[in-house]
C-alpha cells in the first residue's frame, strides 16, 4: 500500500470523522444528545415517537396536518404481505428473533411497490413503509412461535399502543403506551453507531434500502451493540434465580475479569442522557406494577459499578428492566430496539444518498511480505 | 460533537487506514494485487478457486492432504435444506438475484448447526459452508425462475464445475471450467472493499457470520461495487441492438455528463491487475465460442475511454463480456461476484473476530445548531 496518500485511524474508527450529517447532535463531554439540534430530554417529556420520526426524516418539527399526514401513512402501512407472515411461520420456532427479522426485513423488498427505485421520495415511501413493518414483523413473529394468532393491527393507534397490542394481544395502558412511546424516542438515533455506519457503507454503494436496513439490523445483534441489552437482563434473571445479592454478583464477575454489559459508552464520558430516563422509567413502571426488584436490583448494580469501575450505565442497562416490565421478552430487546432505530437507520440512509460517496477506507497489510512466491503443491 | 478527541476524514473514508490485514495486499501504483502475499496473477495462472480459499482462510498454500480435506469438505456441504429450496420457490418470479440471495443467506443461519455458536472454529466451518451453499443458491434460484429443476449438485466436481453443472444443467467444458474458475480466484479478495468493510463492521459488534455475510451481500449489490459489471454489459446490450458504433455509443455517453461503468478504482492508479486476466479470457472466450464481439466492442470502448478519460478497465469491465460467454445471464453477474468474494468476506470476518474492536467512527455534525428548542405543536 502506498503510505503517500494514507492517514492510520485509531483502532475501529475511534474519535475518526467519517462523514458530516445533519441528523444528530452528540457532545459526549456534556452528555448531549440532540436530533435535529433537538434536546432528547425535550422529546422525551414532549414529543411522540411519529412526530421524532417526521423530525429525523424530514428535519424539522412537523405542523399539525403534517404530523396527521404522518401517522395517516404510516397507519396504512401496517400491513404485510401474506408471503412474510408465511416466512414467519416456517422459520422453526428455535430461530433467534433477530435472525428472523433480519430475514423477514430482507425478504420485504421483494414486494415493495418502490423496489426497483432508489431516488429520496421513494426512500422516504420506504422509511415510513419500513417503520410500520418492522413493528409488526417483530410482534407476529413472538405470537407465531408461542403459537398464539397474529394480531390485527388497530390504525386509531399510536405507533407504540399499535405494537403493544400486535405483541400482547390487548390494548395497553396509558402508562404503558408512554413509557414504551418515550423508549422508542429514546432509541430513535444516535449518529455513526455501528449498524448506522453499516447501514451506510451499504447504502454507499448505491445500493437499496432494504439492503442497508438489513445490513442495520445484523449489526445492532452484537452483544456490542443492540445485544447488550438482553446480557444485562440475563444477569438480572441469573441473580434473582439465585438468590444471589447483586453487587456480590457483580464484584465476581469483575473479579473473574468479566465485563459488565450496559455500561460505559465509547462517546459518552459522563451519563448518557438515555439512561437517566430509562432509569426513571425503569423506576415508575417497577412500582406501579409491583414489579420493583429489577429496578431496585439495577440501581444496586450502577452504584457500584460506578464507584468501582467508574463506569456510568447506558442506554442499554435500564431498557433492560424497562422492556421486561413491559412484559417483553428478554429476546425481544434488541427486536424492539430495531423498531425504535428503523427510524434513525432510514433517516441516515436518506442523507447519505441526497450526497453520496463510496464508503471504502484501506487496510495496513502485515502478512506475508510481498512477493510471497507460488509454490507448486509438489514442493510443500 | 468535542474536536480535541477527532480527526476528520476524507469523505468516503478515501486513504483512512481503518484496520491491520494479514489476508489482502494491493499497491494502487504498481498494480499489484496479492492474497497472504502472493501475486494474484501466480494464482490465477497456477492455483484454482478451492486452493485460493485455503491461502485466505488458513494464511498458507495447502498440502496435498490439506487441500483434499477442504475439497472434501466443500464438496459435502452441497446441500442446502429444503426449506431454503421451498424460500426461493417463493420469491416472486420479479425479484432481483441479488434480493433473493440475500435473504435466502440470511436464512441459512436458521439451519446452520453451528449457528450459536461465534468462535473462530465455528466461523471456519461457516466459511466452508456458506462458501458451499452460495453457489448452490445462485444456481437454484436461476432454475427456478425460468422454471427449470433443480439439479443435485456432483461431489466429484471442483466448485467452478459444479456451479456451471448446476446452473446449466449440464457439465461444462474444460474451457469453460478453468475460466470461471479463474474468474473466481480473481475475485476472492479485494482489502477492504466496501462490501468486506460493512462485514467487518457488522462483525465487530459481536455479531454473528450470517449477519456478516447477509450485510456484504447487500453492499455488493450496488452499482458502484459488484453491481458495475451488470452496468456493463447492459450498455453492451444496448450498443448491439442499436447496431451503434460503441466509441460513438461512450461518446455521447461521456458529452451527457454519464459515468461509463467499468473504469476507473479507487485504489488503482494504473492498471487493475485483475482486468489484465479477464481481459484475455474475455478474448479467448469469445473466439472460441464465435461469440467475439462482445470482447471487440468492449476492447474498443477500452481504448477510447483510456484516452478519453484517462481511466483504465477495472475488475468488472471484462468481467461482463467473460460472464456473458459463459451463459451466465447478465443479473447473475453480481451474484457470481458473490460465489467467489464470500471466501474473502467469511476470512476479513474470521480475522475481525479474532482481535475484534468495535467499528464506531463520528460524524460532524452541520445541522440545526444546538440547542434548538421543542416548539410546542399549536405555536408551529
Amino acid at each position: 500500500m502506498s503510505s503517500l496518500t494514507t492517514t492510520h485511524a485509531p483502532k475501529g474508527l475511534e474519535g475518526i470523522v467519517a462523514t458530516t450529517s445533519k441528523i444528530c447532535y452528540i457532545d459526549g463531554d456534556a452528555g448531549v444528545l440532540a436530533y435535529r439540534g433537538i434536546d432528547i430530554h425535550e422529546l422525551a417529556d414532549h414529543s411522540n415517537f411519529e412526530e421524532t420520526c417526521y423530525l429525523l426524516w424530514f428535519g424539522k418539527l412537523p405542523t399539525r396536518k403534517e404530523l396527521a399526514g404522518l401517522q395517516a401513512r404510516l397507519a396504512e402501512e401496517r400491513k404485510l404481505d401474506s408471503a412474510i407472515i408465511d416466512l414467519l411461520r416456517n422459520a422453526p420456532r428455535t430461530a433467534l428473533p433477530m435472525d428472523v427479522l433480519r430475514t423477514a426485513v430482507s425478504a420485504l423488498s421483494f414486494y415493495d411497490p418502490d423496489d426497483k427505485k432508489n431516488d429520496h421520495d421513494a426512500n422516504v415511501a420506504k422509511a415510513i413503509r419500513m417503520t410500520s413493518q418492522i413493528a409488526m414483523i417483530v410482534a407476529a413473529y413472538d405470537r407465531i412461535r408461542k403459537g398464539q394468532p397474529v394480531v390485527e393491527p388497530d390504525h386509531s393507534l399510536s405507533h407504540a399502543a399499535n405494537f403493544l397490542l400486535l405483541l400482547n394481544g390487548k390494548h395497553p395502558s396509558t402508562t404503558a403506551e408512554r413509557a414504551l412511546d418515550i423508549a422508542l424516542i429514546l432509541h430513535a438515533d444516535h449518529e455513526l453507531n455501528a449498524s448506522t455506519f453499516a447501514a451506510r457503507v451499504t447504502a454507499a454503494t448505491l445500493s437499496d434500502m432494504h439492503s442497508a436496513i438489513t445490513s442495520a439490523i445484523g449489526t445492532l445483534k452484537g452483544p456490542l451493540h443492540g445485544g447488550a441489552n438482553e446480557a444485562v437482563f440475563r444477569i438480572l434473571k441469573a441473580i434473582d434465580a439465585a438468590g444471589a445479592d447483586p453487587v456480590d454478583y457483580v464484584r465476581d464477575m469483575l473479579a473473574q475479569k468479566k465485563k459488565v454489559p450496559g455500561f460505559g459508552h465509547r462517546v459518552y464520558h459522563t451519563e448518557d442522557p438515555r439512561a437517566t430516563h430509562l432509569r426513571l422509567m425503569s423506576r415508575d413502571l417497577g412500582h406501579s406494577s409491583g414489579q420493583a426488584k429489577w429496578y431496585e436490583m439495577s440501581n444496586k448494580i450502577e452504584q457500584f459499578v460506578k464507584v468501582e469501575k467508574k463506569l456510568n450505565a447506558n442506554v442499554d442497562f435500564y431498557s433492560a428492566s424497562t422492556y421486561h416490565t413491559l412484559g417483553i421478552d428478554v429476546d425481544l430487546f434488541t427486536p424492539v430496539f430495531a423498531v425504535s432505530r428503523i427510524s434513525g437507520w432510514t433517516a441516515h440512509v436518506i442523507e447519505q444518498l441526497d450526497d453520496n460517496r463510496l464508503i471504502r477506507p484501506r487496510a495496513d497489510y502485515l502478512g506475508p511480505e510481498y512477493p510471497n512466491r507460488y509454490v507448486p503443491i509438489e514442493q510443500r
